[in-house]
């Protein structure tokens, strides 16, 4: 797993940066064991091909670097020693590569990788490097919860508090949503979501998460929604972040979710799922399938870290030079108290 | 399937009428095969339990009928004579339940129904009563629309043109939404859609309907939707509108439907069905699943009839009596150039 790669040459409107730390993320753990599948959703999604098999690849794509040095065309607005993030994209001969997906363009489980100048942010107000670095998985749900685009009539659910699951309690509880369920077999997880704000914490062992609707003024029945329409009476809104990502899921929310509830699919299931749509056509639920983020919510979202509105510390739960990180790859296949491992290559 | 049933007798609220016509719908068709199967979904959606296997069943939810008598406790602010349409529910001692799919309340394939005095509409311009009963099909059209609130920036995909996807395009050419594409395998059912206001048809048999978003300015790859989203550039959004119902279309518009399409899935696939969800995560597809209308809904677009908006004429392709009733559901099993046939109970 260990290698030596070629140094990192910046191109027209690039720099080169040093890594300082990058968090590991579910789907490093799916590239590891089944690359070749996921290359594959990927281009059945009409993605670019960015991954030639036949070199290395080199991960990581939630990281803050420094910058070392600039290429050709850099108007250097940032210097040289500037710690920086940046959403994980450079552009290439065939247009937008993500970093750390692709084999032209390194990620920064590595010492040195090439960003894209245009996208640098300076990472403000001191904050560390590995709270900088989660500014990418703090934006996934702050763009799960800006496409959900919830009011004050929203009632949240979030099922699975995993690094997505809490990013996205996280960006609810900055929307002033609430109440917020969280639902988690693990106690760790529960704690961690109970300690960013979540409202009331569920383990789906003993009860279900669907449980509490009804006393939140939300109908729960096809029955209870038909009867609050034909009177005119008006509801609380259902909306559901699916945060685990394994086959089931979204039937398991067809079958328990209450009437009209919108569905926010943030964890993204790499199997075959079976569903049935006739149940989602009788209580008219809504899927929207999430990916990533837009540049601003990238950038909200490290601004909100710089000014200390969210706690890094509930996500940060390891650090790990080059040398310990497949191990630490290991130990995320059963995270058991872990959240965020930090990758510091420099350690 | 022809059979003697008791009186309609009106209850609290209620009114009897004379059933005048009556559309049969794809869902008639599903009931009369698969009557168990619909009521396990219906009751696994949380539905109420309002069919006894037990008891015959009158089938019959798209209505016109002219009002015979009056129950107690109503107002009786249309009279007897009056012509009337209604959304197909009465509020029984468990609570609404959908006329036609009731053994408590008949539908309206009978000579008479009861129905509920404070949802009666009366028919304006004195539009024929086979008109009128179109109200609630092409109301299925407007809630689809409304739901998928489109604005000048979409282009709209109809995939399957029979009577729900002609309602749809009804629907669509009202709001002004242009372009409308229509694909189905069926000439007749092209040539509907042309005439409804489609301003292009195809065949997927002939060509995919997704060849087109790029000329028409919708991101038609993952790779262009990058470039756009990271030069801010903004393009088109493409609307799809699922009116098959069968399994495998919703895997069909995650592999081709362009990113970020909104699909509403308005054709109740009534069997199990296979998706990958990481294709729609990747592509960020929005599925929002739709069923029935609102009372508002209903009653505007009876209005839009009335006011001669929408040709009826182009849905009208049968009128039978009850003894033909049981061939005119084995014609639309396979419905070749029929789009809605009318029953007349007193024909």
């Amino acid at each position: 797993m260990l290698a030596d790669v070629p140094d990192a040459v910046p191109g027209e409107g690039q720099v080169v940066a040093k890594t300082l730390a990058c968090g590991i993320c579910g789907s490093d753990l799916h590239a590891v064991h089944h690359l070749e599948h996921g290359v594959e959703m990927s281009l059945r999604s009409g993605a670019a091909d960015t991954i030639d098999p036949s070199m290395d690849l080199v991960l990581g794509h939630e990281f803050c670097a420094e910058i070392l040095d600039h290429g050709p065309g850099t108007d250097r607005r940032l210097r040289a020693g500037t710690r920086v993030v940046s959403t994980p994209f450079n552009f290439g001969p065939i247009g937008p590569e993500l970093i750390g997906f692709s084999t032209r363009y390194r990620g920064a489980f590595a010492e040195r990788l090439v960003l894209t100048e245009a996208l640098l942010l300076p990472v403000p107000n001191g904050l560390k490097a590995e709270a900088a670095a989660l500014t990418e998985p703090l934006s996934v749900g702050t763009h799960a919860v800006a496409v959900a685009n919830p009011d004050r009539n929203s009632v949240a659910l979030v099922v699975g508090c995993g690094p997505i699951g809490l990013a996205v309690i996280v960006a609810l509880r900055r929307r002033g949503v609430g109440p917020i369920i969280a639902a988690d077999f693990s106690p760790a997880r529960r704690a961690r979501a109970e300690k960013l704000g979540a409202d009331i914490v569920v383990d789906p062992a003993v009860s279900s998460p669907h449980a509490n609707w009804s006393s939140l003024d939300v109908p729960a029945t096809l029955a209870e929604f038909s009867l609050a329409q034909l009177s005119g009476r008006s509801l609380r809104d259902a909306l559901i972040f699916e945060c685990v990502g394994v086959p089931g899921m979204l039937q398991n929310l067809i079958e328990n979710a209450p009437p009209t509830a919108h569905v926010v699919v943030v964890g993204a299931c790499q199997e075959d799922d079976r569903i049935l749509p006739v149940i989602a056509i009788n209580k008219q639920l809504r899927f929207t399938f999430v990916f990533a983020y837009t540049p601003d919510e990238f950038a909200e979202t490290l601004q909100a870290l710089g000014e200390g509105v969210i706690d890094p510390d509930i996500f940060l739960t390891g650090e790990v030079g080059l040398a310990e990180t497949a191990a630490a790859f290991a130990r995320l296949e059963s995270p058991g108290n872990d959240v965020k491992i930090m990758v510091q290559p420099w350690r």
